[in-house]
């Protein structure tokens, strides 16, 4: 069966999530019940990184089996048509050997936590972002963040409900910078733990009020306990934005 | 009665724009209730720039009069309390001179309009952008948008409904620039005529997607005849970022 690599947006406000579940509507299922309804057989698509309830996507990546081949403008126009009204898009899709898995050929993957860092709550982003109304020392962050870089054991970053077999994770990039009224961190890896990207960044926030110092979080990851950690940053603000493959 | 100035972000949609009116709740509405139930007494506010339904702002600036002083901090707090849940904040809050006016005093207005250029519909900017899905030359675009600079008779580009006594304008800043993705226009004037920046938004298309010339927009302003103008573009493309006033 021809395969497809479709890169997938969402805003994941109404959705409990990428994964499919009895409690409520998952993206998972939005798109494969849109795929279906075109291609005119049950499909089943495989992500990238399963994305938690409230949390966004701009660079999704997904592959999909069809039972016949359409050509790939086809199959992103007919997706977004029958996805309409949901807040769901593919932006592209790509004819790729059999081989590829959306899941297991990925080499990196890219996220953007955006924290609103004033007193004033958000009005046009409101679900888009962390609203922090106290001061936060962007400085102090990305100090913090370097000191999590590298390979560790992320134990203290980690989800109880976390299913990976291993703590072991390397942390590419973890940048925090100030953009006005806007802290953004970005960050990257060859794939996460559960809850990783938001427990950092709520360290992080720790950090940047000057209620955690910077070697308290380096600490923190070097005890490898959970209830070390500080709390997780709300999932509105995570948007799951890019996945590399091999060229 | 002390004077405050107040700069105020809003998400339009779900507004019949800025002006108070007898059909459906309006920005004003929201925000003179909100001042009125923590001053204590009924307010009319003026604001620098009136929006259209639709119409987003992330730097509105209105003044209000006040029967006591304040703290501006708690002027911005307590109507940001007063607000919730609807999608409006004050930003900031800052004690003025009695001559001070938010329409009258403004020197200059900015406005930022935001074409979505793909194929794939808008899942996160749904009614932020206009989504345009034909492709869009930035470039044209922007040739057209210099014809436009300076001061001119803008009756094509202007709204049946204006009430302004003069079709004269000044033009300071007309830009277009492709951000991936998105087409962004940032227009500046000291004031603009009912539907301006969305007439000329709507006409720049027309010469970005190879309907017009760029010699076809010159001449469509200088008909000085609203039978001229392009389609006007969709009031959610718009935001009014930010106003100035003599230091």
């Amino acid at each position: 069966m021809p395969r497809y690599k479709l890169v997938v947006e969402y805003d994941g406000t109404p959705f409990a999530g990428w994964q499919r579940q009895e409690n409520g509507r998952s993206v998972q299922q939005a798109v494969e019940e849109a795929i279906a309804r075109f291609a005119g057989h049950p499909v089943r698509v495989q992500c990238a990184g399963r994305t938690d309830a409230g949390v966004h996507a701009t660079g999704q990546v997904i592959h999909v089996d069809l039972a016949r081949e359409w050509r790939p403008d086809q199959v992103r126009d007919a997706a977004n048509a029958h996805l309409r009204p949901e807040p769901v898009a593919i932006l592209s899709a790509e004819a790729v050997r059999d081989g590829f898995n959306a899941r297991g050929s990925a080499v990196s993957r890219h996220y953007l936590y955006r924290i609103l860092n004033r007193r004033a709550p958000p009005a046009l982003d409101i679900r888009r972002v962390w609203h922090v109304p106290w001061a936060l020392d962007a400085n102090l962050m990305a100090d913090a963040a370097g000191r999590l870089l590298g390979r560790h054991d992320f134990t203290t970053f980690r989800a109880a409900e976390c299913q990976a077999t291993s703590p072991l994770r390397t942390l590419d990039r973890l940048d925090v910078a100030r953009e006005g009224d806007e802290i953004r961190v970005h960050a990257s890896a060859r794939s996460f733990l559960h809850h990783q990207v938001r427990s950092m960044v709520g360290t992080l926030g720790l950090a940047g009020s000057g209620r955690w110092s910077v070697e308290d979080v380096r600490a923190a990851l070097e005890a490898r306990d959970r209830s070390r950690c500080g709390p997780t940053a709300p999932a509105c603000g995570l948007c799951f934005v890019r996945v590399d493959y091999p060229a």
